[in-house]
């Protein structure tokens, strides 16, 4: 017998991520005893974005112009082009990095199995991007899970076919980390590729 | 160099409970990668209840009409009245007991370091009802927490006062758990409390 509105702002709230009945409740009691305010500027923040934001047509990032204001820019370097299978991987390098070059964002992975091939992750365009000579570097940055690692393969091999030069992120131990608890993959790959000490 | 509607978006997410920096990030990636239409209907039913939900005039939860469907019902004992301090408690006994009778709503607990008084809880409008006489049992449902105990103290005189019993939940070993894990002064209460077994 609680109001509809209630309910009804309740079972909305449940389309976030990782959010169930008890969060979506506990938020909607939250905004309405505390945040009004806070709450309307979301409402408006959500209705523009989910409207408005579309897709760089040169990086398939997300972009509420034609063309992202990243690639739109003259101070990045157009020799440099990293490739990430997300948004929110590029954002990660993009504030983790001093990189000045450009992105583009597969958003996905190669997986034959899900019908996700080439076609979907728009390397046809990536290909004929690499055509146009200007790209000396392809960085690739995809996840280092099977499928990612998969994708950098592919993404490689079609660099390497048009006279760029492929690269990948290093793999080893985490900054910070514990030894004790690095997975044994990781510490026989960072065991096998150690480096001298200057 | 985010999209700024991103941006505002990620900022606005922000205002929901528990929800920071990263989560924000991965909530507003989310709606736009996979949940454009429920991120709309989101945007809607934030600003309906946002605009729409005010307080029932009669038991102070939260109500988009004058008085909630609840106040409103015939069908409810109006003898029975149960104090809970938020409308998240009021929903809880109402989804987890049979209770057919009324509630009242504090939207608090008897805090006089935050200036928060009787009056600030309405108290004053609960003793009004509770002289026109049709309340015989007010259940004090108020949390056990120091803040909550004085609270419920409070109201059984307030209740006594106006030939009104009081009653409150009974305390005790939580259904379910093992005892070990149970604090000691529950476990202390509900050993002085043992009932005999029929």
């Amino acid at each position: 017998m609680t109001t509809s509105l209630l309910e009804q702002l309740i079972d909305a709230l449940r389309v976030l991520p990782g959010v169930g009945q008890k969060s979506a409740q506990r938020m909607a009691y939250h905004l309405l005893e505390r945040q009004r305010e806070g709450g309307k500027r979301l409402s408006g923040a959500l209705a523009e974005a989910m409207e408005r934001i579309g897709h760089c047509e040169r990086c398939r990032d997300f972009s509420e112009t034609d063309v992202c204001p990243t690639c739109a820019s003259s101070a990045r370097d157009a020799h440099l082009l990293c490739v990430v299978e997300s948004p929110a991987d590029r954002l990660a390098i993009e504030q983790a990095t001093g990189f000045r070059g450009l992105y583009y964002v597969l958003q996905g992975r190669l997986s034959p199995l899900d019908g996700i091939g080439p076609r979907e992750l728009g390397l046809d365009r990536l290909a004929q991007r690499l055509e146009e000579g200007e790209v000396q570097e392809l960085i690739v940055a995809t996840n280092p899970t099977v499928e990612g690692e998969a994708t950098a393969h592919y993404l490689a091999q079609l660099a390497r076919a048009r006279s760029v030069h492929p690269s990948r992120l290093a793999h080893g131990v985490p900054l910070g980390g514990e030894l004790e608890y690095v997975d044994r993959g990781t510490l026989s790959h960072a065991f096998g590729s150690r480096s001298e000490i200057p």
